[in-house]
């Protein structure tokens, strides 16, 4: 569709003849950049379009088809009119007011901050001109976007208004353009749609800084692990560990423990749940807001986990490895021995490795579930069982390649340096505790209360004495 | 989108003022999770909801803005009435089956078990109240979604009902809600509307309960040729080869043999055209389900070429690989000899893996075409395109990859233990079989006929003689 | 969904009853494949459907609950009529213009070519009979997708037509099928709309056939230098470089050169809109179509990308590489010396991997937000930031990972054979321009400008003296 509405918009136009339209003439106010792509759309769509303007001459650059009036001249000849102008000047229209009694204005503005002025622009329109109907929409919409008709991100077109009759009006329209109006409600919810174009990925932004703080965290503990202390005590410059070895310790932790930590709010609410006896309160404010970045961090584990097996599989390749590896074979060979296989190790190496792969095909699994179109095609429970199930088959898989990883090396004295273990230990503190805390919940004597409760169950019922009554006896 | 609703729920709420509102009322029987979910939605959409209950007790757990009322007087204050009622209790609605008469009643629930009763729950309800019009929908959206705002399961709601202006209007506040709704027809369709949400992947089930037996099948075979015949033989422990070598077997030939399977059926279908000269007989009943998940075989294929992949890039790093490597060095040292390069070896080894990475390209192309967003972008031509000729090139690499990994060891005696071939071997005769049928099949003689029964033409137009003429004579 | 319709499809049909069904009577013309596959959806919808015929008698295959009539009667009984019948068949109409006088006729054909006629098959229609209102519909659905319900690829009905009452009508059918409409404007559109399921993936093929000639010429070039040259000069068989080896050179060349492609377009419109001092002006045909191609000439670089770190994966595998490492492990074994780690070769080595790592990571995060389904789920704001940030950071990376990669042989002679530099040399070209002009467009002295004029300032507003007066002084 994209292919096709890219030709249409450069070559020639399918503009509908006057003729038979029955479309309503819409009036825009303002031909700036984002006026002049709204008219063009619309002329495109088959509406008559007047602009409003204190100049009325026509210039070059106002669509063909569009006719430019003033202000008043404009807004009496269409019942519907977009305010395609910055909200400084909207004092222009105090004049109008008379002639823009009834009519619906369409607020499209921006701003240029989140929550630059106390009231949203569509409110502080609306007290501008008590006697219009104001509806904000289209401020999703970038006027390139309009005008190029590559529509690449959003078509969705968010929608407020006080008054049901003018929303449902612009609604039309916006249909009628191809994009999707969704419903936000009544005019408050304007503030939150001009703030949405500002918005810089708001929910990733704790699980970003929050992995952020642990890769530094776990980026010194490595270098003084690993590179300062062979340096101060053996004298080695291992300081390229930088570039691949560290970044390889640091991503497989930072998978774990943030894949631990998408599962932790999860047990946290089921105990405060038991501990309550009811489902009926809110949850802790912080414990709300990490449910509900829960996706955000899983995609975030995935990843730095994508990025450990990509720095896996490089291993072979890097000439320090070459390096150790041929020099271990040259002096073996030197010294005239041949090392027998051992059975143990071959079976920790493969294990691990194995772990490690199933735990990572199931990650991106989980990752491909959550792609907007993919979860849109599963019902709940497919998506719970993939969510929940196979969510902790991961945990669990990726928990035993971290164990089997370490292997006997846990109670090793040499790796401890500065009595400092090593980093992946300290990475499975918080997945384990996750796992040992669900395995604890799934015994039937705290899963039959925790179902009971989740099911509109009260211990005691203090809270909501009479819907519990009618949840027990009429309803569901 | 979500971002915005998300806030949009923790936050101040967009109520719509009473006074501009001009949306009808609805009424919703039973405050339950659900009853109460659907009336904060609604509300914040902009309709007025009254409740009907038992208990008339305003509780602190119903939405701001509703009223709760007895069932017979809030049934009278809307047209429509949302049934949030669990089917065993529907029979309170026969004392009031005389003020439901010619309401619009929206049935909402949904059963514990796949086709748990004779009828569905919205035929029931018909059967209660013969006078009122009966509307499935909103059973496939989850009280959870509807409160926290996070419909990342499927925004589509099944609709179905016979009397049409009902429909109508129900699909109207399904879309105010911004979700979007889709006919199913009459209320004879409620009965899978009602399966709809407790159906766990059933397309699925077939593909993965066909590569867990083949999965079974050649682990005891590789088992049996690579762990025990080495043990009995040879007594060498190889027990580890579980971990990664036998999955490695595996999965190539299930991604192999699988990705035959999808190109299968097209084929038998070809054939069975064919011999039957028309193509407006139905096939077989195993034939049609075949084809229907088709693409799940491809996708399942898909998963394990994946796994191959992994298991494969793996490889340098297993300690295993790494000692083998190790001590033929050493003994090549010990024994003073170097080997000169073996060419052909070199064009083998390159060209089989070259053929696997092009394969497995190809492979992870068409699983990408086959999401939902991609292939909503493309005209039938392109996905035909992509899936039938990418697909065959995909199938005929993947073969080839098979075929040169295989070499020269085909006649070797020596990779026959207990006259068990290779497992490599028995994947090929699916793939081949596919590739030389369809080869065939391209030949004119065969190709041109079958293009013009596709197109309609039949041998023995016994089966539908008028239908044929007016194809040929006056219409398509 | 698809799920439920299958199912639906395959099992009993959910026929709305005749009682209480208020959707008026469709009319189909031409009972072939597509007449019939579209009369079953509708009936299926709870339309009644008659086709018109030359022959009446009812056949088998025609869908159950549909009769058929002459074609003067079945138009007499509906408001729409569908036209599913063949252009060359259209002149059959004219005799039946005075019946068809006011009805809405759906031209539902396809042509077998792009631009087969001068004007479109809908147009034609419309010139054929001249009081009926013609609209362009459902030309993209296939005649068995409507009948399996498997709607795998486009749910899209395009929609153009001269009469916006008779579109309205066409449209609410579409919805009524479960199908999603797109208004295309008037019926000059036509035109577009039958090419559309005509076209092979027009955007594509720009850029698959630039990098289909660079890969014939990279490919050439690396032959003559790495198999012909050391076959000429050192009597060396490297044949079997052309399976491996040399596509692990080409691909990572055009994957960077493409990348740089997809930035230089950008780079180019700035230098022309500083030069121009204007954003009003058009800008060459070329750079406009390069522009829109840009996001497939992405894709293509990363598949490039995607090949070459599989088949820098398998390096390790490949039986050439293991036997030039154990030999050279054995001479150094034989000539009784071990090598020190040469701590300036680890770093180079490690650190052109890491960054090679890094930039396909962030590459492969650019390809995921260009799914359809996930940059609909972002706002503007957020889809520039990731695809201009985040796309000049990976060309960075990958123009870095190139020039460690190259190290100090950029100078060295011996990588000079026949005077042909090193081909990765080539490949540095493009990105270091498009680096280098960015970087000093950065600079504020030629930003500022850039800036204002994309805001709308001009530097000699010879081309909208009057537009640029209203920008700057009322709106926006």
């Amino acid at each position: 569709m994209s292919k096709l509405m890219n030709k249409n918009s450069s070559n020639t136009m399918a503009l509908a003849p006057n003729t038979s339209s029955k479309r309503e003439t819409v009036c825009i106010f303002g031909t700036g950049d984002f006026g002049r792509a709204l008219g063009h759309k619309m002329i495109q769509s088959g509406y008559p379009v007047v602009f409003g303007s204190r100049s009325t001459q026509t210039s070059s650059l106002i669509p063909k088809g569009a006719e430019v009036f003033s202000h008043a001249e404009a807004a009496q000849k269409a019942a519907i009119i977009i305010i395609a102008v910055q909200r400084q000047h909207y004092n222009f229209l105090i004049p109008l007011a008379e002639i823009l009694r009834g009519k619906v204005l369409v607020d499209v503005s921006n701003n240029l901050k989140i929550n630059q002025y106390p009231e949203s622009n569509a409110e502080y329109l609306a007290q501008l001109v008590p006697g219009a109907k104001v509806v904000k929409a289209f401020n999703t919409v970038s006027a390139w976007a309009l005008q190029s008709g590559t529509l690449d991100a959003s078509r969705q077109v968010f929608v407020c208004g006080d008054d049901m009759e003018a929303k449902q009006m612009v609604m039309a329209i916006v249909r009628a353009l191809g994009l999707t109006p969704v419903d936000q409600g009544s005019l408050l919810a304007a503030q939150e749609i001009e703030n949405y174009p500002l918005q810089l990925f708001p929910m990733w932004k704790f699980p970003i800084l929050l992995s952020l703080g642990l890769t530094a965290f776990f980026f010194f503990y490595c270098l003084a692990r690993d590179v300062i202390y062979p340096y101060v005590y053996e004298n080695k410059d291992f300081s390229f560990f930088i570039a691949i070895s560290i970044p390889n310790r640091i991503c497989p932790i930072l998978a774990l423990i943030l894949l631990a930590l998408v599962y932790l709010p999860g047990v946290l609410a089921a105990i405060i749940q038991l501990y309550r006896g009811t489902k009926y309160r809110r949850f802790p404010d912080w414990l709300d807001k990490w449910m509900l970045c829960r996706k955000q961090l899983g995609l975030v584990a995935l990843a730095f986990a994508s990025l450990h097996v990509l720095y896996t599989l490089i291993i072979p390749i890097r000439s320090f490895v070459r390096w150790r590896i041929s020099s271990r074979i040259v002096s073996q060979a030197l010294n005239n021995k041949t090392e027998p296989l051992n059975t143990t190790n071959a079976w920790l190496s493969d294990s691990y490795l194995a772990l490690g792969i199933l735990g990572f095909f199931l990650f991106v699994l989980l990752g491909i579930t959550s792609l907007p179109s993919v979860s849109n095609n599963v019902n709940w429970r497919e998506f719970r069982f993939v969510q929940s199930k196979l969510g902790y088959l991961t945990l669990i898989l990726c928990t035993a390649h971290t164990l089997v990883y370490g292997g006997n090396r846990f109670l090793s004295p040499s790796s401890y340096r500065w009595y400092l273990p090593n980093a992946y230990m300290l990475s499975l503190i918080v997945p384990c505790i996750v796992l040992v805390v669900k395995f604890v919940l799934i015994f039937p004597c705290l899963d039959k209360p925790l179902t009971r409760i989740r099911q509109g169950w009260e211990r005691n019922p203090q809270y909501s004495e009479q819907s519990n009554y009618i949840i027990n006896k009429s309803a569901v």
